[in-house]
């Protein structure tokens, strides 16, 4: 089934709305996640409308939260989400990096008591649209391995540089650290479908094609898959998104991130608060004029474009073109959601005595 | 053969001396050679020094640089390398991005007109030893194709990250962006050996075991090696790491950047000037007290040294421990060159008067 934009925003907002947001907090965590659906990342939009509310049923998601700095310097702060949604602290925060990059030409946010901050693409491009350099980041509930363990110690923790571009759009790197994202997994699992060798090991540390080998005491694989072929640098950059998003903020890292899912519990002996982020944003005429800088990134997209290709119709695909297709297309057609997502999205609204989707 | 620590830093500041070099500058890239060589970096250590006189020869590299800040705002500049020794000129932009770190909280660097800079750890420690977080990386010779194209666009383009630890050492990922480092290529290459499926294609753009490839049209894999295993995330990685190096700097980029070989002409129509470079440093306690963060960057790393290891023989290391451990082994046993490297190093000497290594 397909719908139109603004038809699943209005939905998602009242439901943020019943759940006791601001009609601001409303407007943008909505904001957020229609974002993800009209890019095509279909797991971070509103397919996980009904995990917000079973956390905030939960009391693990505080809809009114004070937000706000604990720490800071000229350019660096930390905040505190009050266990607020990460689709309204994230933004705040953003905000924070961009004032200060404004004011002294960068600006860097560590965000502890936090929830999950939808996709990352999001708050870095707040960043270009003012000519900005956009960093984003977060840590996530532990599904990922470190080279040479079976154990989950890491989430799929990912990184976005956002870039803004002249006559071509903005180059968005958004990726998880790990070898796949949960929402590929997800799909192979709907689908019943082997996943790759490289994604997953089973518990006792095997490569394997089940998709539902994390049922049974399997982990993802970081990107590289295994030391011959570079884990450890997956695991490197998976481990960096932890610190600086965690260890530098004081919140939870590791194993003891709580779970994005309500029906399991968070470790009972918490080293932070909540999970945490780590935003940042450079003005680019910091470094030289804004044209110059533009210029140089078209003839850098054009040049990358034109690259040799192995096959004549497969050329490159720059970072962020395939988001940018998706969200012309479903500008268009609209978002397609599976009916899984329809009938989870209808039962919400049964509960909160809205609309239903049709 | 195997030499002292003392004995190779010696010969390499005369060398350097005798390319007229001041004494700062030849003591300071002399430094950065032998750190590379202490941690076990062979590719990056004495080994690469006649490289540099060749450069040098072919007027190349400038050994009396007029390294400037061309542009600036109070956390972030743009530095002119002046076709110096990236050996001098990183430290020199690392320097002025911990200054505004300690002034404003953070500092960013970006580099032009620059060559090889050695290990991008040896920067990135710099910061650590202020408390700071250190963040280094630097676009190089094109030797990786992005994902789909068989042409070689982009370095093995390393990024760097360095924390602060409290009793145990840093935690320092210092990574290429491609599925194996240049120098890995090289060993397997004078070992005769073939190299694992996934780090290298032919000129057609299929795997090939060949540790050759390289010689006869072909192009190493960005971390991931192939699609579904998420080389478009190694060539997002290295895409941004060319980005900020050198867009963002006003240096070559892409096929542009100059080889580090002498015998290869760089290309006859620059975008920008020389190799770019990209630092920075943050001050830990800009975002919580140093101590509080020390001691949770030891909680972190006790809890993944202890995270269940597949084998009971092999634990999970921490990025940077096998650094420091070569570090320790060769403090007492001294630094061992292949005959091939001690030759070459003799041949310098030859050249420039000095005494030989024996």
């Amino acid at each position: 089934m397909t719908f139109s934009e603004p038809e699943l925003r209005t939905f998602t907002e009242e439901i943020f709305l019943a759940m006791g947001c601001s009609n601001a907090h409303a407007h943008l965590a909505a904001d957020v996640l229609l974002r993800a659906d009209m890019r095509g990342i279909d797991s971070h939009g509103v397919a996980r409308l009904s995990g917000y509310v079973r956390l905030w049923e939960k009391k693990r998601i505080n809809t009114t939260p004070d937000i706000k700095i604990v720490h800071e310097t000229p350019t660096t702060a930390t905040v505190d989400g009050d266990a607020g949604l990460g689709l309204v602290v994230a933004p705040f925060a953003m905000q924070v990096a961009m004032e200060k990059a404004a004011q002294y030409g960068s600006g860097w946010v560590a965000i502890r008591n936090s929830n999950h901050f939808g996709i990352a693409g999001y708050h870095a491009l707040l960043a270009v649209e003012k000519d900005m350099i956009g960093y984003t980041m977060t840590n996530a509930s532990p599904l990922v391995a470190p080279t040479f363990s079976n154990e989950r110690m890491l989430g799929t923790n990912p990184i976005c540089y956002a870039f803004p571009a002249g006559k071509y759009p903005p180059v968005v790197v958004d990726m998880a650290t790990s070898a796949a994202a949960n929402g590929k997994l997800e799909i192979a699992q709907r689908a019943g479908k082997p996943v790759p060798e490289g994604w997953i090991q089973d518990k006792s540390g095997n490569f394997t094609t089940d998709p539902h080998a994390l049922k049974t005491g399997g982990s993802l694989l970081p990107l590289g898959s295994d030391r011959e072929h570079g884990s450890h640098k997956g695991f490197g950059l998976s481990a960096t998104v932890d610190i600086l998003s965690a260890v530098l903020s004081g919140a939870n890292y590791g194993p003891w991130v709580p779970p994005f899912v309500s029906f399991l519990d968070p470790p009972d002996d918490p080293v932070g608060l909540g999970i945490g982020h780590f935003l940042g944003a450079m003005r680019v005429d910091g470094f030289r004029p804004i044209d110059e800088f533009k210029a140089n990134m078209d003839n850098w997209i054009h040049r990358f474009k034109s690259a040799q290709p192995i096959n004549a119709n497969q050329p490159v695909i720059i970072p962020g073109e395939p988001e940018l297709e998706a969200e012309i297309e479903r500008k268009k057609n609209g978002i397609p959601l599976v009916n899984a997502v329809v009938k989870d999205l209808n039962v919400l609204a049964e509960r909160f005595g809205i609309e239903k989707l049709m």
